[in-house]
């Protein structure tokens, strides 16, 4: 019953000390975050204390400081990319992911085509949403598992490369969210941010412009949560001298109208070319501004959406695009003739029952179908189908009339397909009304008066 | 940042579904605490989930249900004695800890002497508070190590028996008590309620009586924290058939005179004699008078401290020390010849630097004090000198004249000994004028009204 473990006033700093110390609501120093998770990355740590500092941090919170703290010991458990060497300011977007965001597609050369320099690190999908290098390897050869050399050669040959995480970086992170994933420690603002961050941090950016989604397909289901994490992520990127913005976007449907690898492809080079769905360009245009706002290249956002527009119009941000993947060892004439692409043997079509207006799509739901077609992973180490996905016809606020097409299931399975069918049609509501419409852009982070201050 | 791991309606209780759920503040069924107490015990669940657990249940607390429910998992982990044999009432007697603590070693033969069957599992000393064991061991050749086979001979032979925790008693507790240590999850009196209540139950008790310690010397430092840990322990109890009371009684000075192992054996002899100091005498009393109320020797509990006192008064309870220590192997011959006990070299005193009265004795400075002499462990592998301590002089309220004797180092190592002085003598406080007098038991739980409603 007696304490034998008190911490002396001298000595190294000990994980049980920190731990309890946080356990008694007292503000850990940056030294005491610094040891606990070098020791960690270390393995001098064990995994069963770092799991009960994690359910603390995440059952008591972080102070900015501390989140701060976390976030820059995490960043330099590996190694940072010394960009330094390229005159283009750095700019990158990170998304806090949703069904049918494949927004990093169109950014990455769209903002290279506008003179920034884009080293985009993302990850693979896992439960309902979808992950950007997945997408990117539905085109026949396209490598996304670059060595950090070549990387630097991509970059320097075009302004944009699109990777997936290496072994250097920030090996603190990808040991801590194992152990989140299997502890009941993963759905805390802090941890997240600190994750997000180290890793986005570490490509050596100059700025970053987040996407945080919001609704029912998002991890954070309302305005509020959204709100605070992207404050949160905000002010740690501030704190190491980072360019910042968060923009809160809607994700209470799916964001374009395809979802599913090769055919999410498809529609960025729709919108590459000036075509493709509104929401979905709109939101590029407005993150593309953003970028080049951050990076110095326009002077208002407004001018970076003509910039934007201007560089789509023009076929620079597609010719960049065909300039990186055949760059990264992908077969560039799909992307002029997309049949090239993986396409699935069959479709189906699933109807409304009834006349009236589609007043909501879980997303949730029709991403989940998406994983159960094969299109998606449910367990790290399952292996994905480019081919499949959903086509939507009709997305929220539209008319419809009864037996008219919703959306089409594209598949290889008829098993798998029946099963997707079910979710899919469980996932429309028909109302006779049409709902209040929703704003794609719902906030931005700073608000307009902090942002002149600063 | 999906959730890939929900759990499904059907399916085994998982480890991470439990976390989340008594993270999210719902409360768990017993089937859910039996499936990770079981699974922890058995090495399936690893020590990373088990300690996020610990820490949420540290944080978030345990209803009364899910108390009860983890310290009947953690019971029938390992065996459970059946004494349904022994016609005599099973009853034992359990203390939080506190220095000079030495009451169990009176009451085992006492409230055997006195027709009960006191079947005591105890443990050593860790920290500033001494260990039932080590006292015990400073009886030559007595054997604390018994199988619970020949426990099961001694209790036959003379109704009492002392050992210390074998592998088959609670083995969930060991493990866990072992995380606890390294997770900064020992302070939730949830999970220290299970401990003891797990390892006491598991001695087939028909009743415990609980000494919860509260003061400047305990665990509980407040009446109010040691209330609630005893009304929690009580209850747990009473919820699994057993009778139950607690004595809150006070810690804010040592209790009796000595402390330090062969010391103590000492004082308990002088008690069992119907002599030494007067605290010590009358806590005796009192619990072994709750001992025999609760095993229904005596109707009331003034009937008990009668009897008691006779037991005592009539040489029977001292017979059946002798008797025991015997059966266990030790030297009967020391019980009445204290001299066979193990003796340090040397002996200093502090003195008072002025006259007045001793307002305070910092308990935990003097079992410190006594650990640094060697009379107790730092840490587990520490051996023990059984012979160095200390033994007071004065006590709180007490008189004291200008370089009067405070209390008396008994050692056997002059660095020892020059550290423990330095601590001795900051632990006394000297005032003008006596301090309010504390009385020896604070509070009895349940309180009368309650108990008689039972």
């Amino acid at each position: 019953m007696s304490d034998a473990s008190d911490s002396s006033a001298a000595g190294p700093i000990r994980a049980i000390d920190v731990i309890r110390k946080k356990r008694d609501g007292l503000e850990l120093s940056r030294a005491e975050i610094e040891s606990l998770i070098g020791g960690y990355t270390l393995g001098e740590i064990p995994d069963y204390q770092m799991s009960a500092w994690l359910m603390v941090a995440l059952l008591k919170g972080l102070s900015r400081a501390e989140t701060a703290a976390l976030t820059d010991s995490m960043l330099h458990s590996g190694e940072v990319l010394d960009l330094s060497g390229f005159s283009a300011p750095k700019i990158d977007k990170h998304s806090t992911g949703g069904v049918g965001d494949k927004t990093s597609l169109v950014l990455a050369p769209l903002a290279a085509a506008g003179g920034l320099l884009v080293p985009m690190i993302s990850g693979r999908g896992l439960g309902h949403t979808g992950g950007t290098l997945d997408k990117l390897e539905s085109i026949p050869g396209f490598n996304v598992q670059l060595s950090l050399a070549r990387f630097r050669e991509v970059l320097h040959a075009c302004g944009c490369a699109m990777i997936g995480q290496t072994a250097e970086i920030a090996p603190a992170d990808r040991k801590l969210y194992s152990l989140r994933d299997v502890t009941g420690t993963v759905e805390s603002p802090y941890l997240i941010c600190a994750s997000i961050m180290s890793k986005k941090l570490a490509e050596g950016v100059d700025g970053l412009v987040l996407d945080v989604k919001t609704g029912t397909g998002a991890f954070m289901k309302t305005d509020e949560d959204a709100a605070f994490l992207a404050e949160l992520m905000v002010e740690t990127g501030q704190r190491m001298g980072k360019k910042m913005v968060a923009l809160i976007t809607d994700m209470d449907q799916p964001l374009g109208l395809r979802v599913g690898n090769s055919l999410e492809v498809e529609e960025i080079l729709d919108i590459l070319c000036g075509q493709g769905p509104e929401d979905l360009r709109q939101l590029c245009i407005e993150l593309a501004a953003w970028m080049f706002h951050l990076g110095g290249r326009t002077n208002t956002v407004a001018d970076g959406k003509t910039l934007a527009d201007h560089l789509i119009r023009s076929g620079k941000a597609l010719d960049k695009f065909r300039q990186m993947v055949s760059l990264q060892g992908g077969d560039a004439r799909s992307i002029d003739d997309p049949k090239r692409l993986p396409h699935a043997k069959h479709t189906a079509d699933i109807v409304s029952p009834r006349s009236g207006f589609v007043s909501a799509i879980q997303s949730e739901m029709v991403g989940t179908a998406c994983v159960v077609l094969g299109g998606g992973r449910e367990k790290k180490e399952d292996a994905v189908d480019p081919a499949v996905g959903i086509v939507l016809h009709k997305k929220v606020c539209d008319h419809v009339a009864a037996r008219e097409t919703l959306c089409t299931i594209v598949y290889n399975s008829e098993s798998r397909a029946a099963h997707a069918r079910k979710l899919l049609e469980q996932s429309y509501t028909i109302t006779d009304a049409p709902p209040a419409p929703r704003k794609l852009i719902h906030r931005i982070i700073p608000e307009p008066s902090q942002r002149a201050r600063r």
